[in-house]
């Protein structure tokens, strides 16, 4: 691959923790898609001034004065095709989105509309500096050609719920299997639907699978308070014992939402820390009403690492993870009932670092670093609705909108310049969407994927 | 004036109840300000063609193909010149935020600084969508003069603290009073800021004054349920009654925020409900973690009418009333525990004919209907974020961007014209307020202009 350089840019440097900050007027040199070394504008490294003074290498040259580099957001939690459905089910409690719209929608899935959709998604999210996402549906390898045409990067999780029966979920088991051939920028997780709708034994063979074969599980559990309390009315245990009787912890799961964690189930959480990641999708709590919010303090406080993500879009109405992290810290602080906490870094880290663990990516994304992943959105920071700038972390938390994203690359390659994809044509991609938008949103064959009864 | 004529666009309907609507393919026909006619596209009105066909007036056209003209957004309330704080402020508990930070800055205002943030918050807010904002400020004069070079409508208050003294209130009364003489897009209301920083005494003083004058009040009230305690344990009333026994109710009132009005201030809110609109801005009252937001169901069953705010830039950030409206939806269902409560058309309905009225237009502006201003706002939602669209009003409460804003007028004229400010050098804009945004934020000449001890 040749060698890129973005030159002359801002850089966010977000540390493990602790304040993050601005380092300004750098180069970022990239080669083999990796960040290679990050100096002061002109400065080296030798060896890459070497190699580009004797033509080894052409060294493709992104402009970065004004702007400022920050590592590619992560989509800690989506299922991206439901932004065919985006604006369809919309002033409904949790209850009548699913029964009564979502699922019964769901029953005109087909690879075809899950690709449209994957391609409308991914279209969205890179336009707006998300350069992983962690995906949970269905037709997961369509959801793959997608990624692939994109240049983004994302974890699947091929989705099953125990009512489909055991063809479905070993057809979904190899599905996720496959999609672990499809190359560096796709990886594979196994997605059972959540505690309430996959049944323990479901659960159990899903986490051997998962352990003998090196995946992790991605699942919905604890949404709310209501499943939590239900599922101890029903079982007698909480979501977080059900995962954890049935080794899902001990395999490794990222965890969606988790609103419904109780301070019971921290230590039980805590023995599985290094192996669990929570998503966390304000939103959606808020629209649909669902009481609270993802206790992430606790999670912190028991060393779970956490992500930010939009859920789908049927709730969520955009993949926009700058809406999200704006509002992870909102919600955050009105939940503690502090201003002081969820500051400007440690949300930016949320976003980052945290969506690279949730993304499975920990050691490889989510901070601009020698030796990791050149995955890097530039950001305009010059619009009325962000200057003046006294502090650039606060204008990437509370102003910023996505339309601010130039230029954004994903393993060293540029997938955005320009305000504009280069991989995609975003008319014919847009196109194709309002083409098949009717047929996803038909509720004239009855019938429903699942019933949310949790 | 010329007439102008808004083609083949759709038309947001905000009735004064119910649902919103969508009708395609329109023409707006506007003329000396206002809307005229809404009719299908070519068809009319008959007069409107004849006169342009005997050439009496040049017919401006603004193309409207593809895109959805809503009313022009009011921002209900703001500090607009605090744009020149934006972020320096950040993860401050109330007191520290006021008393650490705004109120020792604020001693750093003069009449150019106030100017060049009021001409920078116009910027946005016109490249935003909105039409008209209601200010609180100090140099209200100054801020006139930025809504003039921008075209924007204003109603701004002139604010004082009971500790300024009698000479300060009285200038800021006079200033008042000579707002009125600023042409028909500037109107003026008292502004004292707020029950807990301004005597009973004052207070009525300036009921009188507001009573006898046809001015009415704009002022903080009720911001938070410990505002509301503390003056319960003070004074032994809360501001509510503060209100109403200096007179401020009868004179009529936009009260901002109102988070802490209580069940039992409704009765007495309801006698005055014809003349008292209340301003919401919640991404404060999370980002501040102020514990509720304002009563909005409460307050509407009284008959109180309600608009969406922004609150200053310092603790907002944004001057974006897309994102204030989308809040206010998420965080009322959250409030009431009700998903369909607030739902989309409710919330529109708000951000347009609410907002209009706490700007005191009740009938002027806030919907496009003939007779009324001509303050609209055009939106393209064919971005990748909105599509496909299920449902405009759900794409205009939950995806859109203010990026989205294509063009914007104000009593019919252009003043945003694909995405440019015509009467102001945005370039020049920012670069003035770049220039002086460090004299705002200095803290060495120690000094506030007021401490917070509610």
């Amino acid at each position: 691959m040749p060698r890129l350089l973005i030159r002359n840019v801002s850089v966010l440097i977000v540390p493990e923790s602790g304040d993050c900050g601005v380092d300004e007027s750098q180069d970022i040199h990239i080669h083999d898609g990796q960040i290679t070394a990050i100096v002061p504008t002109g400065t080296g490294p030798e060896s890459a001034r070497a190699e580009a003074a004797r033509g080894a290498d052409p060294t493709e040259v992104v402009e970065g004065t004004g702007l400022i580099a920050v590592p590619g957001l992560v989509n800690s939690h989506t299922h991206s095709p439901m932004v065919m459905m985006r604006g369809a089910a919309e002033d409904l409690s949790i209850e009548d989105w699913f029964n009564q719209r979502i699922w019964p929608m769901e029953v005109n899935l087909t690879p075809e509309r899950v690709r449209v959709g994957g391609r409308l998604a991914c279209a969205e999210m890179l336009l707006a500096g998300v350069t992983t996402y962690v995906d949970h549906y269905f037709h997961a390898d369509q959801i793959a050609e997608a990624a692939l045409e994109a240049g983004i990067r994302a974890d699947l999780a091929p989705t099953f719920f125990s009512s489909a029966g055991p063809e479905v979920i070993e057809a979904a088991i190899t599905t996720a299997r496959g999609l672990r051939t499809r190359g560096p920028r796709i990886t594979a997780s196994l997605g059972p639907h959540a505690t309430y709708t996959v049944s323990d034994e479901d659960l159990r063979r899903t986490a051997d699978i998962a352990r003998a074969e090196g995946f992790r599980l991605h699942l919905h559990a604890a949404e709310t308070d209501d499943q939590t309390q239900s599922s101890v009315d029903r079982l007698g245990v909480t979501p977080m014992q059900v995962l954890e009787r049935t080794g899902v912890l001990d395999a490794g799961a990222l965890i969606a939402h988790g609103c419904g964690i109780r301070e019971a189930d921290l230590p039980i959480l805590e023995q599985f820390a290094d192996r669990t990641t929570v998503a966390s999708c304000p939103k959606v709590y808020l629209k649909l009403a669902m009481g609270t919010v993802t206790p992430i303090k606790g999670l912190q406080s028991i060393g779970v690492r956490v992500g930010v993500g939009t859920d789908g879009a049927a709730v969520h109405n955009t993949l926009d993870v700058w809406e999200s992290l704006r509002l992870v810290a909102l919600t955050q602080k009105q939940r503690e009932q502090d201003a002081e906490w969820m500051n400007v870094s440690d949300t930016l880290r949320l976003a980052t670092r945290g969506g690279a663990a949730a993304a499975g990516l920990a050691d490889q994304s989510g901070a601009l670093e020698p030796g990791r992943q050149a995955d890097i959105a530039l950001i305009d920071l010059s619009g009325p609705h962000c200057q003046p700038v006294h502090d650039p972390r606060a204008a990437l938390v509370y102003s910023v909108r996505s339309s601010d994203v130039v230029t954004v690359l994903v393993a060293g390659e540029v997938v955005v310049r320009d305000r504009r994809l280069t991989r995609m044509n975003l008319e014919e991609v847009l196109a194709d969407a309002k083409d098949l938008a009717h047929t996803l949103v038909d509720l004239s064959k009855g019938g429903a994927v699942q019933h949310y009864a949790p």
